[in-house]
């Protein structure tokens, strides 16, 4: 069902984002200490579709999930470690960017969504640097071209050889009529700000920019040579391991300090249904609808930090979150039929509430900020989902503080006044948490979402600071402006049903574009930039006959033909 | 030559940007006293193209490029006006939109330049505002939709007649599979913010919100019964032209202040070149490249204000900004196979920079103020232009202050060292002036282009400030960052050449996608999302079959048959 355009490798019929290190086939994550090595070593006949190899550390989405699942493990497993030193275990290359057979051959749909996933990827990189003091250094040993540069661009610190050949470059606008669009131009604009006329030169020139005119034009951050390289590695690993250790003060980890093993998440795959412990899919294929209700905790939160840490990936917001990741990833990339995603949740307000006080209280713990951190990455994951997202607020319903974000993330929200005839669960309630006022969880733009929701009314966002803890029901919810429409039971379920069949009717593309100007209201940031505007470019390049016709370059590329283009501008 | 998929109306061959009020057919113009009244009155059988007539005051770019003018006329040749009144002269309608029989038939190209020229359109409207003081009221008494909303959404204030069918809406999405692009979403979340999940319901429903919820979703601003409309607007405009004039002391102009007149642009159009007074473009159809030179004041400015008003459009800082912005656009929309503009300037610097001066010196004069927002918006325009800007800097060249600029906006400048054998013209040079560091010719991203382009190092800008006023050969200039390369006389033609044929082998959509990332690092404005973010969606929209494939919704619009759509999302 993946909507690749190309078969998936060894027979699978979906593409599958559980992995751990024992089952790398690209990576190899080497810890000590402080320091954590994860060397990039792409196997080429381990491609996740038929039909290409990859050749010179080139990646696919199968690699890219590795790298993100390795990022995860040294959040968890391992929190002593302050600096990842990622390299390549290939000499005289680091990587070579996405595989260009893979880009050629795969569908516009699985195109944008590798995109996306990656530039995901990239951004949990730098999330980890801004949000968990964990540094990321970047060793380019030779060549660092397309997304392999865009790659390193991720990392805090990047150190190239310099021996007279090995270059960092963006070269897809003259070979491949496409853009650095993994996050490239944006970085080198907004986090590198490298001057723009230079930038222009840069991004044109096939063969990059090597040596010291890469540091001086701010693209590297230091230059070594061959002889020095791994002296300077070490040295600068060492630097930012004692430097990062003083910034991370009263986050509870020493150096001592033992992670949680990531277990594998249990899931139960039928034809419409995925069932996790906390988190049940279900598609309605006639209405191109998945429902995804999300389960409170079976019991109060932990007696403290140890209690904590003994639970581990047990632990009911972990576990929920990360089965909630697997759960979207899975419908982003194998159903892409679905219109609308529609959250339900099940559970008692404050047990879930419980939940994120006891985070709150623990904040100064490791593996607390963890998670917190984790479900900032999983509900930024859910506001990039194109798809339609409709929160339900029913009888049962346990929307309260971290859960409660995903009301306000939803494109629309219903709740239901009162109760359901026969049924004995108590009304449709929302309770607000200081997380949801705090920014703990902030969007791509740098607010939190009530925060977004209320860019025209601060007084709005006063009010709902009031409200925290307080167990509201439909009324006081909407009069808060929480949800978008409170309903009668007797209206209930014919507006849904006729909102939901009237989503399944537009067009897609138009709701794709609508959602990514609609969800993002107020400041930009460079996440905001790479997802609203690089992407958005990317995607129309995509689309064009100039990189993707018979004659474009994406097509033609390793031919030996080169490119016809029509060359007029629009 | 117009790339536009349709046939030019009365056997014309190129779109003119060139008009007046005794020429418009769409759009009437009265002033009395502070108050302007601007009415919309489409001329159905007056399309731009063949083949689609302009209903229910629907537009098309011929409609805006009147409504262009006509804000030009106010602020120039009317500046003692504080209001323009914005409104329909037909019953029950305020405005359809563009036409959709019009984009049906337009090619991409076309679609593109139309959209982009409309939203440049309505952020002059909102220019006039903030830089002038000029109020825009906006009266819906009837229809305003999808481009019809998006034409009051760039007023200061809405009133909306409240009688029971009136409504705003952007339907865009549920009936033609496109967006309202022309800035419809960027301004109803960024300018009047709109929540978001009321923004979905706003945006996905054909018939709009009317009424009192249009006010209180912050859609509009306020409502009056048919019976009170015109009260209400009048005393509206009365306290918009009062309020307006407070805020506008000190900038010399009373109610008794007249104007200048906006005389005909003389132009030599020729099959290779457009020959006006100070620009000159030159068109090397092989090369693809379109040379253009701007020429220097013929002498010193004007001995004061007096001296100013009575040149009025003759004034060279004036005329100049006019005939360079009738060149761009006449390149942008008839010269779609021109890879690259090619700058270049020819005079005396000093002259150029006593201009500077001058109008620096007469910052308080409305005609001085009013001829810097003109270069302001034609610097933006140059920005927003998709083609690879160059910028040459030649021995008797002039690029000083304002005309500085152009080199700060090009993608790329290259500067000669030295002189040219045989040619006694002064070594070329470039001189700023406090124009260049003010931000008062601020881009889209709301700083200047220099303080763009040391982003990354502020003191490159404070260098920039201390030279203020020098003549800098290429050796200085290059030093301080304000041209790419320095080149010597020996490879001064072979480089460029090199790189001009280069570009012009690059896919010229790759080459748009990567200005759209390079040229706005920085802080994003609701302009910057406008044309970074809305319009590339929309772009890649507009590509899309869902829309424009045979079964999609524009081309299916009107035929009574629905449109069918590929269901996946990307």
């Amino acid at each position: 069902m993946a909507e690749s355009g190309q078969k998936l490798a060894n027979g699978k019929t979906r593409i599958d984002f559980a992995t751990d290190p024992s089952r790398y086939r690209h990576w190899k994550l080497g810890v000590d200490g402080k320091i954590a090595t994860l060397t990039m070593d792409v196997d080429e006949k381990g491609g996740l579709f038929e039909g290409y190899d990859l050749k010179l550390n080139s990646y696919d989405l199968g690699v890219d999930i590795e790298l993100a699942d390795a990022f995860e493990r040294i959040r968890f497993e391992h929190p002593q470690v302050r600096v990842v030193v990622l390299r390549s275990g290939k000499p005289r290359v680091f990587c070579a960017g996405a595989n260009i057979r893979m880009l050629a051959g795969a569908s516009h749909v699985h195109k944008v969504n590798f995109c996306k996933f990656t530039n995901e990827t990239r951004n949990a990189i730098e999330d980890a640097s801004a949000g968990s003091g964990l540094r990321t250094l970047c060793v380019i040993n030779g060549t660092a071209a397309g997304g392999g540069y865009e790659l390193a661009l991720a990392a805090d610190h990047i150190i190239l050889v310099d021996d007279g050949s090995s270059a960092v470059s963006l070269p897809e606008v003259p070979l491949l009529a496409v853009l650095p669009g993994t996050g490239g131009l944006t970085r080198v604009t907004d986090k590198r700000k490298v001057r723009r006329d230079r930038a222009d030169f840069f991004c044109t020139t096939e063969e990059g920019v090597k040596g010291k005119r890469a540091a001086e034009w701010r693209l590297v951050d230091e230059v070594a040579p061959s002889s020095q390289l791994e002296a300077a590695v070490a040295a600068r690993a060492r630097e930012f391991a004692d430097g990062a250790a003083a910034g991370r003060a009263g986050t509870g980890v020493d150096a001592g300090a033992s992670g949680i093993a990531l277990t594998p998440l249990e899931r139960v795959v039928t034809a419409d249904r995925r069932d996790y412990e906390y988190v049940s899919v279900a598609f309605d294929r006639a209405a191109r609808i998945a429902t995804v209700t999300l389960r409170g905790p079976d019991g109060p939160p932990p007696s403290g930090d140890a209690d904590m840490v003994s639970q581990g990936a047990a632990f009911w917001p972990l576990q929920l979150a990360r089965e909630l990741d697997d759960a979207i990833l899975d419908i982003r990339l194998n159903e892409c039929d679905v219109a609308a995603l529609v959250f339900k949740s099940e559970g008692d307000l404050r047990t879930v509430l419980d939940h994120d006080n006891f985070l709150d209280a623990q904040g100064g713990h490791w593996l607390a900020r963890e998670i917190r951190l984790k479900w900032k990455r999983v509900l930024k994951r859910i506001d990039l989902t194109s798809r339609s997202l409709v929160a339900l607020v029913e009888p049962g319903s346990c929307f309260a503080g971290t859960l409660a974000e995903i009301v306000f993330a939803a494109d629309r929200s219903y709740m239901l006044i009162g109760e359901l005839d026969g049924d004995n669960r108590p009304a449709a309630a929302i309770t607000l948490a200081e997380v949801n006022l705090s920014g703990e969880l902030a969007m791509c733009n740098g607010l939190g979402r009530l925060r977004t929701r209320f860019l025209g009314e601060m007084s709005a966002h006063d009010k709902a600071r009031v409200a925290i803890g307080q167990v509201l029901d439909a009324a006081a919810a909407e009069r808060l402006g929480l949800v978008t429409f409170a309903l009668e039971d007797i209206d209930w379920e014919d507006e849904i049903r006729v909102f939901l069949e009237e989503r399944a009717s537009f067009s897609p593309d138009s709701l794709t574009g609508l959602e990514a100007n609609l969800r993002f209201g107020g400041p930009e940031t460079m996440e905001t930039k790479i997802f609203g505007r690089l992407t958005a470019w990317q995607n129309w390049i995509f689309q064009r006959p100039n990189a993707i016709g018979e004659t474009g370059a994406l097509s033609r590329y390793g031919s030996g033909r080169k490119p016809e283009f029509d060359t007029k501008r629009v």
